[in-house]
Protein backbone atom coordinates (compact mmCIF):
# COMPACT_ATOMS: atom_id res chain seq x y z
CA UNK A 1 0.00 0.00 0.00
CA UNK A 2 1.79 3.37 -1.32
CA UNK A 3 -0.35 6.10 1.06
CA UNK A 4 -1.26 5.44 4.42
CA UNK A 5 -4.86 5.96 4.81
CA UNK A 6 -5.63 7.97 8.15
CA UNK A 7 -8.72 6.59 9.38
CA UNK A 8 -7.93 2.96 10.85
CA UNK A 9 -10.90 1.21 10.48
CA UNK A 10 -10.92 2.02 6.30
CA UNK A 11 -7.18 1.48 6.73
CA UNK A 12 -7.93 -2.42 8.14
CA UNK A 13 -10.76 -2.91 5.64
CA UNK A 14 -8.69 -1.95 2.70
CA UNK A 15 -6.15 -4.61 3.48
CA UNK A 16 -8.86 -7.27 4.02
CA UNK A 17 -10.07 -6.70 0.99
CA UNK A 18 -7.13 -8.02 -0.54
CA UNK A 19 -7.93 -11.03 0.69
CA UNK A 20 -9.20 -13.66 -1.69
CA UNK A 21 -12.72 -13.74 -1.64
CA UNK A 22 -12.81 -11.00 0.40
CA UNK A 23 -14.85 -8.13 -1.24
CA UNK A 24 -14.97 -4.45 0.43
CA UNK A 25 -17.98 -5.11 1.88
CA UNK A 26 -17.35 -8.16 3.60
CA UNK A 27 -13.56 -6.45 4.41
CA UNK A 28 -15.93 -3.88 6.41
CA UNK A 29 -17.54 -6.00 8.05
CA UNK A 30 -14.80 -8.07 9.52
CA UNK A 31 -12.87 -5.04 10.18
CA UNK A 32 -16.05 -4.01 12.53
CA UNK A 33 -16.13 -7.38 14.08
CA UNK A 34 -12.63 -7.50 15.13
CA UNK A 35 -13.51 -4.03 17.05
CA UNK A 36 -15.88 -5.32 18.68
CA UNK A 37 -14.26 -8.62 19.94
CA UNK A 38 -12.33 -8.51 22.90
CA UNK A 39 -9.02 -6.68 22.96
CA UNK A 40 -6.72 -9.65 22.96
CA UNK A 41 -8.18 -10.75 19.76
CA UNK A 42 -6.86 -8.25 17.76
CA UNK A 43 -3.77 -8.12 19.23
CA UNK A 44 -3.17 -12.05 18.93
CA UNK A 45 -4.12 -11.75 15.59
CA UNK A 46 -1.34 -8.92 15.08
CA UNK A 47 1.09 -11.05 16.56
CA UNK A 48 0.73 -13.98 14.59
CA UNK A 49 0.34 -12.21 11.69
CA UNK A 50 4.14 -11.05 12.64
CA UNK A 51 4.91 -14.84 13.89
CA UNK A 52 4.66 -15.55 10.25
CA UNK A 53 7.54 -13.97 8.76
CA UNK A 54 9.85 -14.32 12.00
CA UNK A 55 8.69 -17.97 12.48
CA UNK A 56 8.04 -19.76 9.67
CA UNK A 57 10.78 -21.34 7.45
CA UNK A 58 11.33 -24.18 5.07
CA UNK A 59 12.28 -27.64 6.02
CA UNK A 60 15.43 -28.28 4.82
CA UNK A 61 14.40 -31.49 3.84
CA UNK A 62 10.84 -32.01 2.74
CA UNK A 63 10.12 -28.48 1.58
CA UNK A 64 6.96 -28.10 3.72
CA UNK A 65 6.61 -24.86 5.78
CA UNK A 66 7.68 -25.43 9.72
CA UNK A 67 8.52 -23.30 12.74
CA UNK A 68 11.28 -25.80 13.93
CA UNK A 69 13.60 -27.58 10.78
CA UNK A 70 13.44 -30.54 10.17
CA UNK A 71 9.48 -30.56 10.44
CA UNK A 72 7.46 -32.59 12.69
CA UNK A 73 6.80 -34.96 10.06
CA UNK A 74 10.30 -35.18 9.00
CA UNK A 75 11.07 -35.47 12.79
CA UNK A 76 8.01 -38.00 13.38
CA UNK A 77 9.57 -41.75 13.43
CA UNK A 78 6.34 -43.30 12.87
CA UNK A 79 6.23 -42.28 9.92
CA UNK A 80 6.98 -44.45 6.78
CA UNK A 81 10.63 -43.32 5.46
CA UNK A 82 9.93 -45.86 2.24
CA UNK A 83 7.33 -43.94 1.10
CA UNK A 84 7.43 -40.37 -0.38
CA UNK A 85 4.21 -38.38 -1.55
CA UNK A 86 5.21 -35.73 -3.88
CA UNK A 87 2.77 -32.50 -3.96
CA UNK A 88 2.56 -29.40 -5.46
CA UNK A 89 1.93 -26.90 -2.16
CA UNK A 90 1.65 -27.21 1.51
CA UNK A 91 -2.18 -26.92 1.26
CA UNK A 92 -2.35 -30.11 -0.37
CA UNK A 93 0.09 -31.88 1.63
CA UNK A 94 -2.42 -31.10 4.63
CA UNK A 95 -5.54 -32.00 2.43
CA UNK A 96 -4.38 -35.47 2.03
CA UNK A 97 -3.27 -35.32 6.11
CA UNK A 98 -6.41 -35.05 6.34
CA UNK A 99 -7.15 -38.36 4.87
CA UNK A 100 -5.43 -40.15 7.67
CA UNK A 101 -4.52 -42.55 4.45
CA UNK A 102 -1.32 -42.02 4.38
CA UNK A 103 1.94 -42.32 6.87
CA UNK A 104 4.33 -42.05 4.53
CA UNK A 105 6.93 -38.62 4.30
CA UNK A 106 6.58 -35.68 1.84
CA UNK A 107 7.98 -33.47 -0.74
CA UNK A 108 6.72 -30.18 -1.53
CA UNK A 109 7.92 -28.93 -5.17
CA UNK A 110 5.66 -25.01 -4.07
CA UNK A 111 4.19 -25.34 -7.21
CA UNK A 112 3.57 -27.04 -10.95
CA UNK A 113 5.61 -26.59 -13.89
CA UNK A 114 3.79 -23.95 -15.99
CA UNK A 115 5.65 -22.75 -18.97
CA UNK A 116 3.16 -20.01 -20.17
CA UNK A 117 3.75 -18.65 -16.29
CA UNK A 118 7.58 -18.75 -16.97
CA UNK A 119 7.48 -21.87 -14.16
CA UNK A 120 10.18 -23.88 -15.17
CA UNK A 121 11.73 -26.93 -13.32
CA UNK A 122 14.39 -25.14 -11.57
CA UNK A 123 11.52 -22.86 -9.80
CA UNK A 124 10.20 -25.87 -8.08
CA UNK A 125 11.56 -27.73 -5.63
CA UNK A 126 13.21 -30.42 -7.51
CA UNK A 127 16.69 -30.09 -7.25
CA UNK A 128 16.31 -30.82 -3.29
CA UNK A 129 13.91 -33.72 -3.97
CA UNK A 130 16.73 -34.84 -6.34
CA UNK A 131 19.39 -34.41 -3.22
CA UNK A 132 17.38 -36.18 -0.74
CA UNK A 133 16.91 -38.95 -2.67
CA UNK A 134 20.59 -39.61 -3.10
CA UNK A 135 21.39 -38.51 0.70
CA UNK A 136 18.32 -40.85 1.75
CA UNK A 137 19.66 -43.56 -0.91
CA UNK A 138 23.38 -43.36 0.46
CA UNK A 139 21.96 -42.83 4.42
CA UNK A 140 22.80 -47.06 5.13
CA UNK A 141 26.21 -46.46 4.02
CA UNK A 142 28.77 -44.88 5.91
CA UNK A 143 26.87 -41.27 5.83
CA UNK A 144 24.55 -42.52 8.23
CA UNK A 145 27.30 -41.82 11.55
CA UNK A 146 27.08 -38.19 10.76
CA UNK A 147 23.09 -38.24 11.78
CA UNK A 148 21.94 -35.98 14.80
CA UNK A 149 20.97 -38.95 17.37
CA UNK A 150 17.77 -37.50 17.54
CA UNK A 151 17.04 -37.84 14.15
CA UNK A 152 15.04 -40.93 12.80
CA UNK A 153 16.99 -43.53 10.97
CA UNK A 154 16.73 -42.91 6.88
CA UNK A 155 15.89 -45.79 5.10
CA UNK A 156 15.82 -45.66 1.87
CA UNK A 157 12.99 -44.45 -0.25
CA UNK A 158 10.69 -47.39 -2.57
CA UNK A 159 8.26 -45.59 -3.44
CA UNK A 160 7.41 -42.06 -4.47
CA UNK A 161 4.03 -41.18 -5.29
CA UNK A 162 3.27 -38.22 -7.58
CA UNK A 163 0.57 -36.04 -6.27
CA UNK A 164 0.26 -33.01 -8.11
CA UNK A 165 -3.13 -31.76 -9.28
CA UNK A 166 -5.30 -33.42 -11.80
CA UNK A 167 -4.37 -30.28 -13.98
CA UNK A 168 -2.43 -29.74 -17.17
CA UNK A 169 0.13 -27.89 -14.89
CA UNK A 170 0.31 -30.81 -12.65
CA UNK A 171 0.28 -34.10 -14.59
CA UNK A 172 2.64 -32.35 -16.81
CA UNK A 173 4.77 -31.96 -13.87
CA UNK A 174 3.96 -35.67 -12.89
CA UNK A 175 5.52 -36.92 -16.12
CA UNK A 176 8.43 -34.70 -16.20
CA UNK A 177 9.37 -35.68 -12.59
CA UNK A 178 8.45 -39.56 -13.77
CA UNK A 179 10.87 -39.44 -16.52
CA UNK A 180 13.51 -37.77 -14.35
CA UNK A 181 13.08 -40.20 -11.51
CA UNK A 182 12.86 -43.09 -13.75
CA UNK A 183 16.53 -44.06 -13.79
CA UNK A 184 17.12 -43.91 -10.33
CA UNK A 185 14.95 -47.37 -10.31
CA UNK A 186 12.23 -46.67 -7.75
CA UNK A 187 8.77 -47.51 -7.68
CA UNK A 188 6.69 -44.32 -9.33
CA UNK A 189 3.01 -44.29 -9.11
CA UNK A 190 0.50 -41.38 -9.45
CA UNK A 191 -2.57 -40.86 -7.31
CA UNK A 192 -5.51 -42.00 -9.14
CA UNK A 193 -7.70 -40.40 -11.27
CA UNK A 194 -11.61 -41.02 -11.72
CA UNK A 195 -15.10 -40.05 -10.64
CA UNK A 196 -15.41 -37.97 -7.30
CA UNK A 197 -17.56 -39.32 -4.51
CA UNK A 198 -20.71 -38.59 -3.82
CA UNK A 199 -20.69 -37.51 -7.51
CA UNK A 200 -23.06 -38.24 -10.68
CA UNK A 201 -21.67 -39.80 -13.68
CA UNK A 202 -24.30 -37.36 -15.88
CA UNK A 203 -22.66 -34.40 -14.41
CA UNK A 204 -18.83 -35.96 -14.61
CA UNK A 205 -16.63 -34.22 -17.31
CA UNK A 206 -15.77 -36.27 -20.34
CA UNK A 207 -11.77 -36.40 -19.46
CA UNK A 208 -12.83 -37.53 -15.76
CA UNK A 209 -14.94 -40.10 -17.19
CA UNK A 210 -12.62 -41.17 -19.39
CA UNK A 211 -9.67 -41.66 -16.68
CA UNK A 212 -12.34 -43.45 -14.93
CA UNK A 213 -12.67 -45.92 -17.63
CA UNK A 214 -8.73 -46.35 -18.04
CA UNK A 215 -8.15 -46.83 -14.41
CA UNK A 216 -10.77 -48.98 -13.63
CA UNK A 217 -9.96 -51.66 -11.21
CA UNK A 218 -10.83 -55.28 -10.79
CA UNK A 219 -13.55 -56.28 -7.64
CA UNK B 1 -7.46 -18.26 23.57
CA UNK B 2 -6.26 -19.94 26.36
CA UNK B 3 -3.43 -22.15 25.08
CA UNK B 4 -0.80 -20.91 21.98
CA UNK B 5 -0.86 -23.15 19.27
CA UNK B 6 2.60 -23.32 18.77
CA UNK B 7 2.74 -24.15 14.96
CA UNK B 8 2.47 -20.07 14.06
CA UNK B 9 0.69 -21.40 11.01
CA UNK B 10 -2.21 -23.16 12.31
CA UNK B 11 -2.13 -20.20 15.24
CA UNK B 12 -3.34 -17.78 12.92
CA UNK B 13 -5.68 -20.08 11.07
CA UNK B 14 -7.56 -20.70 14.31
CA UNK B 15 -7.83 -17.14 14.93
CA UNK B 16 -8.80 -16.24 11.22
CA UNK B 17 -11.42 -18.92 11.80
CA UNK B 18 -13.26 -16.87 14.69
CA UNK B 19 -14.44 -14.28 12.26
CA UNK B 20 -17.61 -14.22 11.31
CA UNK B 21 -18.12 -16.05 7.72
CA UNK B 22 -15.26 -17.71 8.00
CA UNK B 23 -14.79 -21.59 8.35
CA UNK B 24 -11.51 -23.62 9.27
CA UNK B 25 -10.95 -24.32 5.32
CA UNK B 26 -11.42 -20.99 4.67
CA UNK B 27 -9.15 -19.92 7.68
CA UNK B 28 -6.22 -21.83 6.31
CA UNK B 29 -6.39 -20.42 2.59
CA UNK B 30 -6.00 -17.36 4.00
CA UNK B 31 -3.24 -17.91 6.17
CA UNK B 32 -1.66 -19.39 3.29
CA UNK B 33 -2.25 -15.92 1.17
CA UNK B 34 -0.63 -14.49 4.02
CA UNK B 35 2.12 -15.91 3.93
CA UNK B 36 2.68 -16.32 0.23
CA UNK B 37 2.10 -12.41 -0.24
CA UNK B 38 4.80 -9.85 0.09
CA UNK B 39 6.13 -9.64 3.64
CA UNK B 40 4.84 -5.92 3.94
CA UNK B 41 1.29 -6.85 3.76
CA UNK B 42 1.38 -9.07 7.45
CA UNK B 43 2.97 -6.47 8.93
CA UNK B 44 1.03 -3.71 7.39
CA UNK B 45 -2.04 -6.03 8.02
CA UNK B 46 -0.63 -6.45 12.17
CA UNK B 47 0.23 -3.14 12.64
CA UNK B 48 -3.88 -1.87 11.00
CA UNK B 49 -4.72 -4.53 14.01
CA UNK B 50 -3.13 -2.81 16.61
CA UNK B 51 -4.09 0.65 15.31
CA UNK B 52 -7.69 -0.38 16.41
CA UNK B 53 -7.00 -0.49 19.76
CA UNK B 54 -4.91 2.65 20.17
CA UNK B 55 -6.26 4.86 17.61
CA UNK B 56 -9.89 4.37 17.63
CA UNK B 57 -12.75 5.96 20.08
CA UNK B 58 -16.05 6.97 20.23
CA UNK B 59 -16.48 10.41 18.56
CA UNK B 60 -17.83 12.95 21.65
CA UNK B 61 -20.93 14.41 19.95
CA UNK B 62 -22.28 11.20 18.16
CA UNK B 63 -20.53 8.18 19.27
CA UNK B 64 -18.98 7.64 15.86
CA UNK B 65 -15.99 5.40 15.62
CA UNK B 66 -13.00 7.98 14.82
CA UNK B 67 -9.15 8.27 15.54
CA UNK B 68 -9.86 12.23 15.95
CA UNK B 69 -12.64 13.25 18.13
CA UNK B 70 -15.04 14.78 16.98
CA UNK B 71 -15.37 12.96 14.07
CA UNK B 72 -14.69 13.75 10.71
CA UNK B 73 -19.01 13.85 9.97
CA UNK B 74 -18.99 16.19 13.53
CA UNK B 75 -16.26 18.55 12.31
CA UNK B 76 -17.46 19.23 8.59
CA UNK B 77 -19.14 22.48 8.12
CA UNK B 78 -20.47 21.71 5.20
CA UNK B 79 -22.47 19.04 6.42
CA UNK B 80 -26.35 20.72 7.46
CA UNK B 81 -26.45 20.03 11.45
CA UNK B 82 -30.17 20.50 11.42
CA UNK B 83 -30.89 17.57 10.61
CA UNK B 84 -29.78 14.23 12.93
CA UNK B 85 -29.82 10.65 11.68
CA UNK B 86 -30.22 8.20 14.70
CA UNK B 87 -28.79 4.65 13.37
CA UNK B 88 -27.80 1.55 15.54
CA UNK B 89 -24.54 1.13 14.02
CA UNK B 90 -21.46 2.39 12.48
CA UNK B 91 -21.77 -0.03 9.76
CA UNK B 92 -25.46 1.58 9.33
CA UNK B 93 -23.97 5.25 9.12
CA UNK B 94 -21.61 3.91 6.35
CA UNK B 95 -24.31 2.38 4.52
CA UNK B 96 -26.40 5.79 4.78
CA UNK B 97 -23.45 7.55 3.48
CA UNK B 98 -22.76 5.78 0.41
CA UNK B 99 -25.99 6.59 -0.90
CA UNK B 100 -24.83 10.36 -0.85
CA UNK B 101 -28.68 11.54 -0.23
CA UNK B 102 -28.11 12.51 3.39
CA UNK B 103 -25.86 15.77 4.13
CA UNK B 104 -26.73 16.04 7.88
CA UNK B 105 -25.07 14.71 10.82
CA UNK B 106 -25.78 11.60 12.79
CA UNK B 107 -26.04 9.55 16.17
CA UNK B 108 -25.04 6.01 16.61
CA UNK B 109 -26.47 4.25 19.42
CA UNK B 110 -24.66 1.14 19.47
CA UNK B 111 -27.39 -1.21 18.85
CA UNK B 112 -31.36 -1.52 19.37
CA UNK B 113 -33.21 -2.36 22.26
CA UNK B 114 -33.47 -5.96 23.40
CA UNK B 115 -35.03 -6.82 26.27
CA UNK B 116 -34.53 -10.45 26.33
CA UNK B 117 -30.79 -9.78 25.66
CA UNK B 118 -31.14 -7.50 28.49
CA UNK B 119 -30.49 -4.55 26.37
CA UNK B 120 -32.43 -2.02 27.53
CA UNK B 121 -32.08 1.88 26.78
CA UNK B 122 -29.26 2.56 29.35
CA UNK B 123 -27.30 -0.17 27.10
CA UNK B 124 -27.44 2.44 24.16
CA UNK B 125 -26.49 5.90 23.48
CA UNK B 126 -29.63 7.62 24.33
CA UNK B 127 -27.81 9.55 26.91
CA UNK B 128 -26.05 10.80 24.73
CA UNK B 129 -28.36 11.57 22.58
CA UNK B 130 -30.50 13.85 25.15
CA UNK B 131 -27.16 15.36 26.03
CA UNK B 132 -26.98 16.36 22.71
CA UNK B 133 -30.26 18.12 21.81
CA UNK B 134 -29.83 19.61 25.31
CA UNK B 135 -26.44 21.56 24.07
CA UNK B 136 -26.97 21.98 20.18
CA UNK B 137 -30.63 23.51 21.34
CA UNK B 138 -29.15 25.78 23.98
CA UNK B 139 -26.05 26.74 21.10
CA UNK B 140 -27.60 29.46 19.83
CA UNK B 141 -27.69 31.05 23.43
CA UNK B 142 -24.55 32.22 25.72
CA UNK B 143 -23.14 28.72 25.64
CA UNK B 144 -22.01 29.04 22.01
CA UNK B 145 -18.93 31.89 22.99
CA UNK B 146 -17.24 28.55 24.92
CA UNK B 147 -16.85 26.45 21.84
CA UNK B 148 -13.51 26.45 19.95
CA UNK B 149 -13.31 28.70 17.19
CA UNK B 150 -12.05 25.59 14.74
CA UNK B 151 -15.81 23.96 15.39
CA UNK B 152 -18.31 24.87 13.15
CA UNK B 153 -21.39 26.62 14.58
CA UNK B 154 -24.05 24.47 15.65
CA UNK B 155 -27.07 25.00 14.50
CA UNK B 156 -30.27 23.98 17.05
CA UNK B 157 -31.44 20.68 15.13
CA UNK B 158 -34.29 20.51 13.73
CA UNK B 159 -35.87 17.07 12.15
CA UNK B 160 -34.57 13.96 13.64
CA UNK B 161 -34.92 11.03 11.29
CA UNK B 162 -35.25 7.60 12.83
CA UNK B 163 -32.58 5.32 10.85
CA UNK B 164 -32.83 1.90 13.21
CA UNK B 165 -33.61 -1.27 11.28
CA UNK B 166 -36.48 -2.28 10.18
CA UNK B 167 -36.66 -5.38 12.51
CA UNK B 168 -38.29 -5.88 15.52
CA UNK B 169 -36.00 -4.36 18.00
CA UNK B 170 -35.26 -1.43 15.79
CA UNK B 171 -38.88 -1.07 15.48
CA UNK B 172 -39.08 -1.07 19.16
CA UNK B 173 -35.89 1.55 19.93
CA UNK B 174 -37.75 3.98 17.17
CA UNK B 175 -40.95 3.90 18.84
CA UNK B 176 -39.28 4.45 22.24
CA UNK B 177 -36.96 7.31 21.02
CA UNK B 178 -40.20 8.92 19.46
CA UNK B 179 -42.15 8.84 22.65
CA UNK B 180 -38.68 10.29 24.22
CA UNK B 181 -37.75 12.86 21.75
CA UNK B 182 -41.66 14.22 21.60
CA UNK B 183 -41.77 16.75 24.29
CA UNK B 184 -38.94 18.21 22.78
CA UNK B 185 -40.92 19.61 19.88
CA UNK B 186 -38.74 18.52 17.17
CA UNK B 187 -39.70 17.06 13.48
CA UNK B 188 -39.18 13.07 14.41
CA UNK B 189 -39.69 11.00 11.25
CA UNK B 190 -38.94 7.31 10.57
CA UNK B 191 -37.15 6.05 6.96
CA UNK B 192 -39.76 4.21 4.83
CA UNK B 193 -40.63 0.93 4.56
CA UNK B 194 -41.40 -0.67 1.77
CA UNK B 195 -40.97 -3.46 -1.64
CA UNK B 196 -36.80 -3.25 -2.26
CA UNK B 197 -35.48 -1.49 -5.32
CA UNK B 198 -35.39 -4.74 -7.31
CA UNK B 199 -37.52 -6.85 -5.66
CA UNK B 200 -40.13 -9.32 -7.30
CA UNK B 201 -43.44 -8.47 -5.38
CA UNK B 202 -44.17 -11.95 -5.44
CA UNK B 203 -41.74 -12.84 -3.23
CA UNK B 204 -42.14 -9.69 -0.96
CA UNK B 205 -43.17 -10.79 2.18
CA UNK B 206 -46.16 -10.42 3.94
CA UNK B 207 -45.31 -7.46 6.41
CA UNK B 208 -43.11 -5.62 4.09
CA UNK B 209 -45.77 -5.63 1.31
CA UNK B 210 -48.52 -4.21 3.92
CA UNK B 211 -45.99 -1.69 4.83
CA UNK B 212 -45.07 -0.80 1.06
CA UNK B 213 -49.15 -0.34 0.79
CA UNK B 214 -49.74 1.33 4.10
CA UNK B 215 -46.82 4.14 3.40
CA UNK B 216 -47.70 4.59 -0.49
CA UNK B 217 -47.53 7.67 -2.22
CA UNK B 218 -49.08 9.87 -4.43
CA UNK B 219 -47.55 10.63 -7.92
Amino acid sequence: MSERIQDPIARLSVLLARLPGVGEKTAQRLAFHILESPKEYARELSQALLALEHDVRLCSRCCNLTAQDPCAMCRDPQRDGRLLCVVETVPDLLAIERTREFRGRYHVLHGALSPLDGIGPDRLKIKELLARLHDDGAAAGPGDAARAPSEPARVPIEEIILATDPTVEGEATALYLARLLKPLGLKLTRIAQGVPMGGDLEYADQVTLARALTGRREL
